[in-house]
Protein backbone atom coordinates (compact mmCIF):
# COMPACT_ATOMS: atom_id res chain seq x y z
CA UNK A 1 0.00 0.00 0.00
CA UNK A 2 1.21 4.08 -1.02
CA UNK A 3 -0.71 6.93 0.19
CA UNK A 4 -1.09 9.33 -2.67
CA UNK A 5 -1.39 12.61 -1.12
CA UNK A 6 -3.40 15.57 -2.81
CA UNK A 7 -4.52 19.18 -1.62
CA UNK A 8 -7.98 20.01 -2.17
CA UNK A 9 -10.29 23.38 -1.61
CA UNK A 10 -13.46 23.19 0.06
CA UNK A 11 -17.13 23.05 -1.54
CA UNK A 12 -17.15 19.57 -4.01
CA UNK A 13 -13.71 20.77 -5.75
CA UNK A 14 -13.09 18.00 -7.79
CA UNK A 15 -9.18 17.22 -8.51
CA UNK A 16 -8.73 14.79 -11.86
CA UNK A 17 -5.53 12.19 -10.32
CA UNK A 18 -5.49 9.97 -13.43
CA UNK A 19 -1.47 10.44 -13.76
CA UNK A 20 -0.73 10.15 -10.22
CA UNK A 21 -2.46 6.76 -9.78
CA UNK A 22 -0.78 5.69 -13.03
CA UNK A 23 2.36 6.49 -11.69
CA UNK A 24 2.19 4.26 -8.71
CA UNK A 25 0.87 1.43 -10.91
CA UNK A 26 3.74 1.70 -13.59
CA UNK A 27 6.16 1.10 -11.12
CA UNK A 28 4.55 -1.81 -9.24
CA UNK A 29 5.98 -5.07 -9.83
CA UNK A 30 1.87 -6.48 -10.08
CA UNK A 31 1.61 -6.01 -14.15
CA UNK A 32 -1.90 -7.54 -13.89
CA UNK A 33 -4.56 -7.45 -11.44
CA UNK A 34 -6.77 -4.09 -9.65
CA UNK A 35 -5.66 -1.12 -8.44
CA UNK A 36 -7.04 -0.47 -5.46
CA UNK A 37 -8.22 3.60 -4.05
CA UNK A 38 -9.29 4.57 -1.16
CA UNK A 39 -10.06 7.98 0.39
CA UNK A 40 -8.86 8.27 4.20
CA UNK A 41 -11.64 10.30 5.90
CA UNK A 42 -15.82 10.62 5.96
CA UNK A 43 -16.08 13.60 3.55
CA UNK A 44 -14.49 13.15 0.37
CA UNK A 45 -15.06 10.34 -2.56
CA UNK A 46 -13.44 8.32 -5.66
CA UNK A 47 -15.16 8.01 -8.79
CA UNK A 48 -14.66 8.31 -12.48
CA UNK A 49 -15.62 11.03 -14.83
CA UNK A 50 -14.65 13.44 -18.23
CA UNK A 51 -11.62 15.69 -17.31
CA UNK A 52 -13.87 18.80 -17.85
CA UNK A 53 -14.51 21.94 -16.28
CA UNK A 54 -18.10 22.29 -17.18
CA UNK A 55 -19.28 18.65 -16.05
CA UNK A 56 -17.42 19.35 -12.97
CA UNK A 57 -19.62 22.49 -12.68
CA UNK A 58 -23.05 20.50 -13.45
CA UNK A 59 -22.05 17.42 -10.95
CA UNK A 60 -21.79 20.30 -7.93
CA UNK A 61 -25.08 21.47 -9.38
CA UNK A 62 -26.39 18.29 -8.84
CA UNK A 63 -25.17 17.63 -5.70
CA UNK A 64 -26.81 20.93 -4.47
CA UNK A 65 -29.53 20.27 -5.86
CA UNK A 66 -29.81 16.85 -3.62
CA UNK A 67 -27.97 17.91 -0.39
CA UNK A 68 -27.65 21.08 -0.05
CA UNK A 69 -24.38 23.11 2.36
CA UNK A 70 -26.72 25.63 3.72
CA UNK A 71 -29.02 23.56 5.17
CA UNK A 72 -29.48 23.49 8.82
CA UNK A 73 -28.51 19.74 8.92
CA UNK A 74 -28.88 17.55 12.04
CA UNK A 75 -24.84 16.40 12.39
CA UNK A 76 -24.37 20.40 12.64
CA UNK A 77 -25.40 19.98 16.26
CA UNK A 78 -22.97 17.59 17.09
CA UNK A 79 -19.88 19.10 16.42
CA UNK A 80 -21.39 22.67 15.78
CA UNK A 81 -19.80 22.74 12.25
CA UNK A 82 -20.88 23.51 9.27
CA UNK A 83 -20.26 20.06 7.21
CA UNK A 84 -23.13 17.93 7.11
CA UNK A 85 -23.88 17.96 3.57
CA UNK A 86 -20.08 17.22 3.16
CA UNK A 87 -20.83 13.24 5.47
CA UNK A 88 -23.77 12.86 3.41
CA UNK A 89 -22.50 13.44 0.25
CA UNK A 90 -19.50 10.95 0.56
CA UNK A 91 -21.34 8.65 1.74
CA UNK A 92 -23.89 8.48 -0.37
CA UNK A 93 -20.81 8.95 -3.18
CA UNK A 94 -18.53 6.19 -1.64
CA UNK A 95 -15.07 6.23 -0.69
CA UNK A 96 -13.21 3.39 -2.53
CA UNK A 97 -13.15 2.90 -6.70
CA UNK A 98 -10.99 -0.20 -8.05
CA UNK A 99 -9.83 -0.17 -11.47
CA UNK A 100 -8.08 -3.11 -13.63
CA UNK A 101 -4.40 -3.30 -14.54
CA UNK A 102 -3.48 -4.73 -17.66
CA UNK A 103 0.32 -4.95 -18.58
CA UNK A 104 1.34 -2.58 -16.10
CA UNK A 105 -1.50 0.04 -16.90
CA UNK A 106 -4.91 1.32 -15.91
CA UNK A 107 -7.55 0.35 -18.21
CA UNK A 108 -9.83 3.32 -18.24
CA UNK A 109 -12.06 4.82 -21.62
CA UNK A 110 -10.65 7.18 -23.55
CA UNK A 111 -12.07 10.43 -21.95
CA UNK A 112 -12.62 8.60 -18.23
CA UNK A 113 -10.33 9.74 -15.78
CA UNK A 114 -10.01 9.17 -12.13
CA UNK A 115 -11.73 11.64 -9.84
CA UNK A 116 -11.23 12.96 -6.25
CA UNK A 117 -14.14 15.15 -5.06
CA UNK A 118 -13.41 17.10 -1.60
CA UNK A 119 -16.93 17.12 -0.15
CA UNK A 120 -16.05 19.24 2.77
CA UNK A 121 -16.47 22.68 3.32
CA UNK A 122 -12.86 23.37 3.88
CA UNK A 123 -9.37 22.44 1.95
CA UNK A 124 -8.14 19.58 3.03
CA UNK A 125 -4.53 17.41 2.71
CA UNK A 126 -6.26 14.40 1.56
CA UNK A 127 -4.65 10.82 1.72
CA UNK A 128 -5.62 8.28 -0.50
CA UNK A 129 -4.34 4.52 -0.08
CA UNK A 130 -3.17 2.97 -3.23
CA UNK A 131 -3.40 -1.05 -3.42
CA UNK A 132 -2.09 -3.72 -5.75
CA UNK A 133 -3.46 -6.74 -6.02
CA UNK A 134 -2.16 -9.31 -8.27
CA UNK A 135 -4.46 -11.60 -10.51
CA UNK A 136 -2.30 -14.75 -10.95
CA UNK A 137 -1.82 -17.21 -8.70
CA UNK B 1 -14.57 -15.99 2.64
CA UNK B 2 -16.44 -15.26 5.84
CA UNK B 3 -19.87 -14.79 6.46
CA UNK B 4 -20.99 -11.74 8.96
CA UNK B 5 -24.20 -11.68 10.13
CA UNK B 6 -26.75 -8.71 11.05
CA UNK B 7 -29.78 -8.13 12.21
CA UNK B 8 -31.09 -5.04 11.14
CA UNK B 9 -34.67 -2.79 11.45
CA UNK B 10 -36.60 -1.53 8.45
CA UNK B 11 -36.89 1.82 6.91
CA UNK B 12 -33.36 2.86 6.09
CA UNK B 13 -32.16 1.35 9.65
CA UNK B 14 -27.87 2.16 9.83
CA UNK B 15 -26.07 -0.56 11.79
CA UNK B 16 -22.34 0.62 12.45
CA UNK B 17 -20.09 -2.98 11.48
CA UNK B 18 -16.36 -1.81 11.76
CA UNK B 19 -15.16 -3.68 14.94
CA UNK B 20 -17.18 -6.72 13.37
CA UNK B 21 -15.58 -6.43 10.72
CA UNK B 22 -12.21 -5.41 12.21
CA UNK B 23 -12.16 -9.06 14.36
CA UNK B 24 -12.23 -11.18 10.90
CA UNK B 25 -9.18 -9.07 9.30
CA UNK B 26 -7.43 -9.25 12.68
CA UNK B 27 -7.54 -12.91 12.48
CA UNK B 28 -6.91 -13.33 8.60
CA UNK B 29 -3.58 -14.80 7.72
CA UNK B 30 -3.57 -11.72 4.95
CA UNK B 31 -2.03 -8.66 6.90
CA UNK B 32 -1.81 -6.76 4.11
CA UNK B 33 -4.29 -6.27 0.86
CA UNK B 34 -7.78 -5.17 0.55
CA UNK B 35 -10.80 -6.37 2.55
CA UNK B 36 -13.71 -6.91 0.47
CA UNK B 37 -17.78 -6.31 1.88
CA UNK B 38 -20.33 -7.44 -0.02
CA UNK B 39 -24.23 -7.25 1.55
CA UNK B 40 -25.77 -10.63 -0.06
CA UNK B 41 -29.82 -9.25 -0.90
CA UNK B 42 -30.88 -6.41 -3.28
CA UNK B 43 -31.89 -4.52 -0.77
CA UNK B 44 -29.37 -3.43 1.15
CA UNK B 45 -25.88 -1.48 1.33
CA UNK B 46 -22.83 -0.74 2.01
CA UNK B 47 -20.60 2.05 3.08
CA UNK B 48 -18.90 4.61 4.86
CA UNK B 49 -19.57 7.42 7.52
CA UNK B 50 -18.80 9.33 10.60
CA UNK B 51 -20.67 7.19 13.87
CA UNK B 52 -23.16 9.95 14.58
CA UNK B 53 -27.29 9.53 14.79
CA UNK B 54 -27.53 12.81 13.95
CA UNK B 55 -25.76 12.63 10.08
CA UNK B 56 -27.69 9.08 10.37
CA UNK B 57 -31.06 10.97 10.62
CA UNK B 58 -29.70 13.39 7.65
CA UNK B 59 -28.93 10.68 5.46
CA UNK B 60 -32.13 9.19 5.91
CA UNK B 61 -33.80 12.53 5.44
CA UNK B 62 -31.52 13.31 2.08
CA UNK B 63 -32.93 9.17 0.79
CA UNK B 64 -36.71 9.63 1.71
CA UNK B 65 -36.86 12.71 -0.71
CA UNK B 66 -34.86 11.52 -3.22
CA UNK B 67 -36.80 8.03 -3.12
CA UNK B 68 -39.96 8.21 -0.96
CA UNK B 69 -40.54 4.79 0.17
CA UNK B 70 -44.68 5.80 0.54
CA UNK B 71 -45.04 6.39 -3.21
CA UNK B 72 -46.95 4.32 -5.73
CA UNK B 73 -43.40 2.61 -6.94
CA UNK B 74 -44.31 0.07 -10.28
CA UNK B 75 -42.44 -2.42 -8.08
CA UNK B 76 -45.13 -3.15 -5.39
CA UNK B 77 -46.98 -4.41 -8.77
CA UNK B 78 -44.84 -7.00 -8.91
CA UNK B 79 -44.88 -8.67 -5.55
CA UNK B 80 -47.88 -6.88 -3.70
CA UNK B 81 -45.50 -5.71 -1.72
CA UNK B 82 -44.46 -2.22 -0.33
CA UNK B 83 -40.41 -2.08 -0.95
CA UNK B 84 -40.16 -0.37 -4.27
CA UNK B 85 -38.09 2.58 -2.64
CA UNK B 86 -35.72 -0.07 -0.55
CA UNK B 87 -34.90 -1.34 -4.36
CA UNK B 88 -33.86 1.46 -5.87
CA UNK B 89 -32.01 3.01 -2.97
CA UNK B 90 -29.94 -0.24 -2.69
CA UNK B 91 -29.06 -0.13 -6.55
CA UNK B 92 -27.90 3.47 -6.47
CA UNK B 93 -25.74 3.19 -3.36
CA UNK B 94 -24.58 -0.57 -4.04
CA UNK B 95 -23.82 -3.85 -2.14
CA UNK B 96 -20.14 -3.32 -2.15
CA UNK B 97 -17.27 -1.74 -0.15
CA UNK B 98 -13.77 -2.66 -0.16
CA UNK B 99 -11.13 -1.23 2.61
CA UNK B 100 -7.26 -1.21 2.66
CA UNK B 101 -5.64 -3.84 5.23
CA UNK B 102 -2.30 -3.32 6.61
CA UNK B 103 -0.33 -4.66 9.31
CA UNK B 104 -3.49 -6.57 9.99
CA UNK B 105 -5.09 -3.20 10.12
CA UNK B 106 -8.13 -1.91 8.60
CA UNK B 107 -7.28 1.44 6.85
CA UNK B 108 -10.13 4.08 7.72
CA UNK B 109 -10.22 7.61 8.84
CA UNK B 110 -10.63 8.29 12.23
CA UNK B 111 -14.45 9.39 12.28
CA UNK B 112 -14.57 6.98 9.24
CA UNK B 113 -16.77 3.69 10.26
CA UNK B 114 -18.02 1.28 8.12
CA UNK B 115 -21.97 0.86 7.81
CA UNK B 116 -24.97 -1.19 6.37
CA UNK B 117 -27.93 0.85 5.49
CA UNK B 118 -31.25 -1.75 5.86
CA UNK B 119 -33.28 0.14 3.20
CA UNK B 120 -35.98 -2.65 3.19
CA UNK B 121 -39.24 -1.44 5.21
CA UNK B 122 -38.71 -4.67 7.55
CA UNK B 123 -35.86 -5.63 9.63
CA UNK B 124 -33.59 -8.69 8.20
CA UNK B 125 -30.76 -11.01 9.11
CA UNK B 126 -28.30 -10.18 6.93
CA UNK B 127 -25.63 -11.48 5.84
CA UNK B 128 -22.57 -9.76 4.69
CA UNK B 129 -19.32 -12.25 2.67
CA UNK B 130 -16.28 -10.44 4.27
CA UNK B 131 -13.13 -12.07 1.26
CA UNK B 132 -9.35 -10.78 2.38
CA UNK B 133 -6.98 -10.90 -0.85
CA UNK B 134 -3.03 -10.32 -0.55
CA UNK B 135 -1.40 -7.50 -1.88
CA UNK B 136 1.81 -9.56 -2.47
CA UNK B 137 2.20 -12.87 -4.89
CA UNK C 1 -8.87 -9.83 -17.29
CA UNK C 2 -11.12 -10.93 -19.89
CA UNK C 3 -13.44 -8.40 -22.06
CA UNK C 4 -17.20 -8.87 -22.09
CA UNK C 5 -18.82 -7.14 -24.49
CA UNK C 6 -22.84 -5.74 -24.22
CA UNK C 7 -24.64 -4.55 -26.88
CA UNK C 8 -27.08 -1.26 -25.32
CA UNK C 9 -29.62 1.08 -26.25
CA UNK C 10 -29.63 4.82 -25.10
CA UNK C 11 -31.05 6.58 -22.34
CA UNK C 12 -30.38 4.70 -18.89
CA UNK C 13 -31.35 1.33 -20.91
CA UNK C 14 -30.35 -1.78 -18.25
CA UNK C 15 -29.15 -4.79 -18.94
CA UNK C 16 -28.71 -8.18 -16.83
CA UNK C 17 -25.63 -9.51 -17.15
CA UNK C 18 -25.45 -11.91 -14.49
CA UNK C 19 -25.13 -15.27 -16.54
CA UNK C 20 -22.20 -13.33 -19.19
CA UNK C 21 -20.35 -12.99 -15.79
CA UNK C 22 -21.13 -16.16 -14.46
CA UNK C 23 -19.96 -17.66 -17.14
CA UNK C 24 -16.03 -16.47 -17.08
CA UNK C 25 -15.95 -17.14 -13.83
CA UNK C 26 -16.83 -20.86 -13.85
CA UNK C 27 -13.77 -21.38 -16.19
CA UNK C 28 -11.48 -19.23 -14.43
CA UNK C 29 -8.58 -21.21 -12.53
CA UNK C 30 -9.58 -19.08 -9.25
CA UNK C 31 -12.29 -20.99 -7.58
CA UNK C 32 -12.24 -18.70 -4.06
CA UNK C 33 -11.55 -14.98 -4.32
CA UNK C 34 -13.46 -11.93 -6.11
CA UNK C 35 -15.13 -11.04 -9.54
CA UNK C 36 -14.05 -7.49 -10.41
CA UNK C 37 -16.19 -5.59 -13.19
CA UNK C 38 -15.52 -2.35 -14.78
CA UNK C 39 -17.85 -0.51 -17.19
CA UNK C 40 -14.75 0.89 -19.56
CA UNK C 41 -16.11 4.64 -20.57
CA UNK C 42 -17.43 7.47 -18.72
CA UNK C 43 -21.30 7.12 -19.68
CA UNK C 44 -22.10 3.83 -17.89
CA UNK C 45 -22.34 1.86 -14.57
CA UNK C 46 -22.50 -1.61 -12.89
CA UNK C 47 -24.69 -2.02 -9.95
CA UNK C 48 -26.82 -4.79 -9.05
CA UNK C 49 -30.71 -5.23 -8.45
CA UNK C 50 -33.93 -7.45 -8.73
CA UNK C 51 -34.18 -8.39 -12.42
CA UNK C 52 -37.62 -6.65 -12.75
CA UNK C 53 -38.55 -4.37 -15.66
CA UNK C 54 -41.03 -2.29 -12.82
CA UNK C 55 -38.07 -1.67 -10.94
CA UNK C 56 -35.78 -0.78 -13.72
CA UNK C 57 -38.61 2.00 -15.01
CA UNK C 58 -38.71 3.39 -11.07
CA UNK C 59 -35.01 3.61 -10.89
CA UNK C 60 -35.10 5.36 -14.17
CA UNK C 61 -37.72 7.82 -13.12
CA UNK C 62 -35.75 8.44 -10.11
CA UNK C 63 -32.74 9.12 -12.17
CA UNK C 64 -34.53 11.17 -14.53
CA UNK C 65 -35.99 13.33 -11.00
CA UNK C 66 -32.54 13.94 -9.89
CA UNK C 67 -30.57 14.25 -13.30
CA UNK C 68 -33.01 14.79 -16.33
CA UNK C 69 -31.91 14.55 -19.61
CA UNK C 70 -33.31 17.32 -21.66
CA UNK C 71 -31.65 19.99 -18.50
CA UNK C 72 -29.53 22.53 -20.20
CA UNK C 73 -25.99 21.18 -19.14
CA UNK C 74 -22.99 23.00 -18.94
CA UNK C 75 -21.10 20.01 -20.50
CA UNK C 76 -23.32 20.30 -23.24
CA UNK C 77 -21.16 23.15 -24.74
CA UNK C 78 -17.69 20.88 -24.37
CA UNK C 79 -18.59 18.97 -27.37
CA UNK C 80 -22.12 20.86 -28.79
CA UNK C 81 -23.73 17.59 -27.52
CA UNK C 82 -26.32 16.16 -25.09
CA UNK C 83 -25.11 13.88 -22.85
CA UNK C 84 -24.48 15.97 -19.60
CA UNK C 85 -26.92 13.86 -17.97
CA UNK C 86 -24.98 10.60 -18.75
CA UNK C 87 -21.94 11.86 -17.49
CA UNK C 88 -23.37 13.12 -14.02
CA UNK C 89 -25.50 9.81 -13.74
CA UNK C 90 -22.78 7.76 -14.07
CA UNK C 91 -20.55 9.67 -11.87
CA UNK C 92 -22.46 8.68 -8.97
CA UNK C 93 -23.56 5.76 -9.46
CA UNK C 94 -20.01 4.71 -10.38
CA UNK C 95 -17.84 1.89 -13.14
CA UNK C 96 -17.27 -0.57 -10.94
CA UNK C 97 -18.32 -3.27 -8.96
CA UNK C 98 -17.29 -6.45 -6.87
CA UNK C 99 -18.76 -9.58 -6.24
CA UNK C 100 -17.05 -12.79 -4.01
CA UNK C 101 -16.41 -15.82 -5.33
CA UNK C 102 -16.59 -18.88 -3.61
CA UNK C 103 -16.20 -22.65 -5.22
CA UNK C 104 -16.63 -21.41 -8.64
CA UNK C 105 -19.50 -19.40 -8.13
CA UNK C 106 -20.29 -15.52 -7.61
CA UNK C 107 -21.90 -15.08 -4.16
CA UNK C 108 -25.16 -13.14 -4.77
CA UNK C 109 -28.73 -13.59 -3.22
CA UNK C 110 -31.44 -14.93 -4.89
CA UNK C 111 -33.16 -11.60 -5.94
CA UNK C 112 -30.11 -10.02 -6.93
CA UNK C 113 -28.75 -9.80 -10.38
CA UNK C 114 -25.64 -8.03 -11.71
CA UNK C 115 -27.20 -4.83 -13.90
CA UNK C 116 -25.49 -2.55 -16.73
CA UNK C 117 -26.94 1.02 -17.14
CA UNK C 118 -26.44 2.62 -20.22
CA UNK C 119 -26.83 6.31 -18.96
CA UNK C 120 -25.80 7.25 -22.59
CA UNK C 121 -28.40 8.86 -25.01
CA UNK C 122 -27.78 6.47 -27.64
CA UNK C 123 -27.14 2.86 -27.67
CA UNK C 124 -23.39 1.80 -27.16
CA UNK C 125 -21.13 -1.25 -27.31
CA UNK C 126 -20.32 -1.70 -24.15
CA UNK C 127 -16.63 -3.23 -23.19
CA UNK C 128 -16.76 -4.64 -19.35
CA UNK C 129 -13.39 -5.68 -17.96
CA UNK C 130 -13.88 -8.50 -15.91
CA UNK C 131 -10.64 -9.50 -13.40
CA UNK C 132 -11.01 -12.72 -10.93
CA UNK C 133 -8.07 -12.35 -8.23
CA UNK C 134 -7.50 -15.13 -5.49
CA UNK C 135 -8.46 -14.82 -1.76
CA UNK C 136 -5.58 -17.52 -0.93
CA UNK C 137 -1.88 -17.08 -1.32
Amino acid sequence: MQILEIATKGYSDIVEITSSVADIVSKSKIKNGLCHLFVIGSTASLTTCENDTNIFDDIREVLEEIVPYKKNWRHHKTWNDDNGAAHIRATILGPDLTIPVSNGQLILGTWQSIILIECDTRGRGRKIAVTIVPEVL
